[in-house]
């Protein structure tokens, strides 16, 4: 790892390893534990028989004797129905650690060089993206993308607001609302645009069946006639209706432990007046700091256990109800601590912090007086929201990208360091064959450095952006800078990304995807949700003449009806802008779209005239009509004396409907018979009126 | 028309008249006016030779000499882009009085016999209408039957809760409205089906052109590459807007015209006390009567006026916004009385009533005496907005039913009559040509009487349906019988609809449509406006312990916020049912769409085995991939002494990548080293370990 990292300080071209893949498509890691040898022998020729059945050409080197690492190497393992249906870690591939293509790192190197130094990234570069890592991840960045140009409007936007209508405002509270049901339905229109010009439109169809669904019966598709495993719907049903529970479980469990670190931060911060007190105030972080990780990756299995639960025949479903209990929780415990402050703090901060005194009560029972520790007079104080959105908003997003990148990398370090130290203390060096090439035995060692990185997981990218759009949409009427700390911080994310996925994860298997997939709903969810926070925030708190703080910071003339109007007034307004929105992007013609139906047109145009010739009429809006019809072919004839007479003798054998037809028989005799009634009529009514 | 009437009685087969339809398609009925005869001559020679361009057989007939009716029996005019683009009253066809098909009398006959026996209409029966009149007929009936199924739920349920429960129950007014979700979303999937059903799915994307689109530019179309005619949508838009002016000038002219009979009535019936009481009290009704019907025309046209300066190029989208101001009107019409007794007269009166003194005070100064009118003390009539509802639900209904069907019947009579007396006293008998058999004499006088009925228009009787259903998910809590009353009346309504078609209305022209079109969205406000109507009925008028009557009538203990709250909650459990219903009906598969899928499928598989041969996967899905990509040929060769050699000399000139590729050439090969590998990690360990 520490190598990949310096290697890129130079160019990789220089580098024996690093120059060249061996055209090597796939990395199989295969690990044998001493325990499972035989079985682990059969299932592994098992892999190679599957992967020579369609079609790979495999290879095996064993490159760390101790660890027993086993690679094939092998061309792209996942054609139709999971490839070669190798899945690592589960049912008979267990022994299949990880399977992944190598890094192109001529590539790498240069991405990283060329995204460093420009502030937008252009249709070509996510085309770059998508060819080397696949459309889900090339999804990823182009929403990163399109999220970080339509920042640009709220961060200078947010930054006059600061300046001119401060917090609080109103105008900002609508515009900022605006802005995200805007970017929400440019969003959806943009991603069916990259879709269709990346030649993945419609691919979330075409679904990947799940190897672990466990069916319990088969049945006849009705589309296709073929046998499909079939899980009961209202089993699966019931079972779905257990994420009310879960929901539920986890406001109580994380919120309560939320809002009980909440009541004593309060009661130390402003309450609280004893000694120890500037050791007391970090109490409640190191709390919440020490149980939100431990209950969150708790409340993570349990929601693994539900979706499985569920038992999903196909990978979509299942990663879509995952990826919504993920929401819940992440929602909790990134939004709940400025609920708290904004909508029962600041509000009914007067009713309820002396029930606080039972801290003081409980603590004056274990001191030896027996008396109610010192307190001070408490006030509201009404920056404390402030203070909170701008940690949540600039500190968190700081932290949390530090995390992302550097911790993992010092983790790795450490853990390299060790093993090295224990592969020394067992006295074996890193010996390789001696038929192996200095070129082979460096690729060989990237190979396996390669294989210890972590897998990249993009829905914990999709997520950070997600829940940083919710702070945007739901909270940033309370400090407008929020946008402007958002776009600086996306810039960074970006390049953070790419040189997560170029150095510290193996490279990701190039899966198509369509669109962002169900983060699509939740980016949904909180724009509206957004709609009813900032009117509810705007009433409470704005600062206009009727409606100021009191002396003691508890906001003034506060009533249920003016706040329920607020909010029923500004969801109106949100759905009523949101349909405005959809009807008008609606008439704007996306120019993927419409090259998708240019092609399409093309080609139906060209079938039929191949099939009809050229007997074709383009009605001119991209739909084809062929137009069928009787050709009646009239014979025309003249009028004379002996043509009626022969006519009149024809006639009287003809039922009635082709006597009928058989007078005036072409055009020219029917507009002869007009013209004449016509001059006839004219002739009476010429008559009459004289 | 009274003829067509009094044949039914018999069978059509015995006359002579309706016998047969000549294989008359289409009849075209054409108006000379002696002004305009040179003129409308040319026309009419231009029609002729379009017919004939466009394969149409055409014949000539004169029937009244005084009218000047002429008629030209022709194939169906309107293929593509409007047929030979005969568009009856506008532009160069304004001499055609109309077009129309003629009505097959035998089915007729057989069909209003047949309904008028059945309770239910099945899907045998949709089809024949839709055979018989076209799809755009046969949605409007496949619509009422399946609400008329739809409404036995809340008709038994309604009288239920009328029993049980009584009027305003929080209960009713939930279960009615989940009842309006399912059905519309139910709906919804139906139309679809029946689209696939009668093989009309997807025909509204290829649009009629509309000749009176007038185009300020042509450009190329980017997706056809035709050219194409242009009107700047951005005045479009402009246009558009004024739907705001104008539905604002709807309800204050339509909404002050109601409250202002509803306030004249008011005074009149429960304050005024004077002389003239029995004749006054129909005072507001007569006004009503005469004002309502001619503001309203007036409103259409002028929203028949601004549709025209809206300036669609296509039909489709002309209707719709056509419908949608119509509504508008319809809506004020409809709902403003009911929704005035509920939110203004009751919670209100006791304040505003004081302020109908206006009247008393005016009339004073009339009087001699200069006395105010003598006045009674005045109470809230709590009834009142029960007697309005069913005066909305079933008299209304009744008026209606009977205004469709019996008043055009007299008044057409009536004009016959007239027009014979003019026939007889100008001396001029219907004198027919000796050319025309006596079949054909009566066939043509059949022709004429056809070419005097009106046009059938669907929108009326959709219009009508809608509104109703408004009734029902408005109202009905106030009177949970309406649903009866309704089920009732719609048994009635399809039957005389059908009536109306066949006996008073020319044959319609067979449209294509997939679906009930713009309607659909109107079906889906109300169901949302009803949440919030009925949970405020529920909160002002239940009456439950905290919340009854006071003495005087008024309702008692109501507050502003509990109002708001109300109409919160009830609005979010509505979205959240429709969510719920939505996706529980997504699971739902309609048998027309999985055949449709079915045979996408089979035609699909069927193409690519003709292109590919059998090597075809089916996913099993309804969607076939064709698994390319590279198969690699093995040859497998035995790992001999002299193979090994002859190798290392084929591999010395090899580049890196080619040589790496070189060894374990097989899957057996690669198996055979993979064994090795393992078994030597297993003694090593096996070492370690001892």
């Amino acid at each position: 790892m520490a190598g990949l990292r310096t290697l890129y300080r130079s160019d990789p071209k220089d580098e024996p390893g690093l120059r060249t893949n061996f055209n090597v498509d796939y990395v199989i890691h295969y690990k044998i534990p001493p325990a499972e040898e035989a079985e682990a022998e059969a299932s592994f020729v098992q892999m190679i028989e599957a992967l020579g059945h369609v079609g790979f050409a495999t290879k095996i080197k064993s490159t760390t004797p101790v660890c027993k690492i086993g690679f094939s190497v092998c061309g792209p393992p996942h054609p139709n129905e999971g490839g070669a249906g190798i899945m690592p870690k589960t049912g008979r591939w267990k022994h299949v650690v990880s399977l992944f293509p190598l890094h192109d790192h001529v590539f790498n190197s240069a991405w990283l060089k060329d995204w460093s130094a420009k502030y937008f990234l252009s249709d070509d570069d996510l085309m770059q993206i998508r060819d080397r890592f696949g459309e889900q991840v090339a999804f990823y960045f182009a929403f990163l993308q399109s999220y970080f140009s339509f920042l640009l409007f709220p961060a200078s936007f947010g930054l006059g607001a600061w300046l001119v209508l401060g917090k609080f405002s109103w105008f900002y509270a609508t515009v900022n609302c605006l802005w995200s049901v805007v970017f929400f339905e440019h969003w959806k229109m943009k991603e069916v645009d990259y879709a269709v010009r990346w030649g993945v439109r419609g691919v979330s169809k075409i679904q990947q069946p799940r190897p672990q669904f466990r069916f319990e019966r088969e049945a006849v598709d009705p589309v296709t006639g073929e046998l499909v495993k079939v899980y009961s719907p209202y089993k699966r049903l019931a079972r779905q209706l257990l994420q009310v529970p879960f929901a539920l479980a986890c406001l109580v469990i994380l919120g309560g432990l939320i809002a009980s670190c909440f009541a004593v931060e309060i009661f130390i911060t402003e309450v609280y007046n004893g000694p120890f007190k500037q050791y007391l105030t970090f109490l409640p972080t190191v709390i919440l700091t020490i149980f939100n990780p431990t209950l969150s990756t708790l409340l993570t299995i349990l929601a693994r256990r539900l979706t499985d639960l569920e038992n999903y025949d196909m990978q979509d479903a299942h990663q879509a109800s995952m990826i919504q209990k993920i929401f819940v929780i992440n929602f909790i415990t990134s939004y709940v601590p400025i609920l708290l402050t904004a909508f029962v703090y600041v509000p009914f901060g007067k009713l309820l912090v002396p029930y606080l005194d039972v801290f003081s009560l409980s603590t004056a029972r274990l001191t030896a007086e027996g008396k109610p520790l010192p307190t001070k007079q408490w006030v509201i104080d009404p920056d404390r929201l402030t203070k909170q959105v701008i940690y949540f908003t600039v500190t968190a997003q700081i932290v949390n990208f530090l995390t992302e990148t550097i911790v993992p990398y010092v983790k790795r370090k450490v853990f390299k360091a060790v093993k090295e130290v224990q592969t020394e203390v067992s006295g074996k060096s890193n010996e390789q064959k001696p038929t192996d090439s200095p070129e082979e035995a460096a690729f060989l060692k990237r190979v396996q450095n390669e294989a210890e990185l972590d897998v990249y997981d993009v829905t914990i990218d999709y997520r950070e952006m997600v829940i940083q759009f919710g702070y945007l949409s739901l909270f940033s009427v309370i400090w407008p800078l929020t946008a402007c700390s958002f776009l600086v911080n996306n810039w960074v994310e970006a390049r953070g990304d790419a040189m997560k996925i170029a150095i510290s994860s193996q490279r990701p298997i190039p899966w198509r995807a369509d669109s962002i997939g169900p983060w699509l709903s939740s980016l949904g969810f909180m724009s509206w949700l957004g709609s009813l926070t900032s009117a509810a925030l705007v009433y409470l708190f704005s600062s206009d003449a009727t409606n100021h703080y009191e002396p003691d910071g508890s906001p003034h003339r506060i009533t249920a009806w003016a706040l329920l109007l607020c909010l029923l007034l500004a969801e109106h307004v949100y759905l009523l802008l949101q349909f405005v929105v959809r009807g008008l992007m609606a008439k704007v013609d996306s120019p993927g779209l419409q090259r998708e139906r240019a092609q399409r047109f093309a080609m139906r145009k060209q079938f039929l005239e191949q099939t009809f010739g050229n007997d074709v009429l383009a009605t001119g809006r991209g739909e084809i009509s062929v137009v069928g019809g009787l050709k009646v072919v009239q014979q025309e004839e003249k009028m004379t004396r002996e043509a009626l007479e022969e006519e009149a003798r024809r006639l009287a054998n003809m039922p009635v409907e082709e006597r009928f037809w058989q007078r005036q028989r072409g055009t020219n005799e029917t507009i002869q018979v007009g013209r004449n009634l016509i001059s006839e009529m004219t002739t009476k009514q010429g008559h009459k009126t004289d």
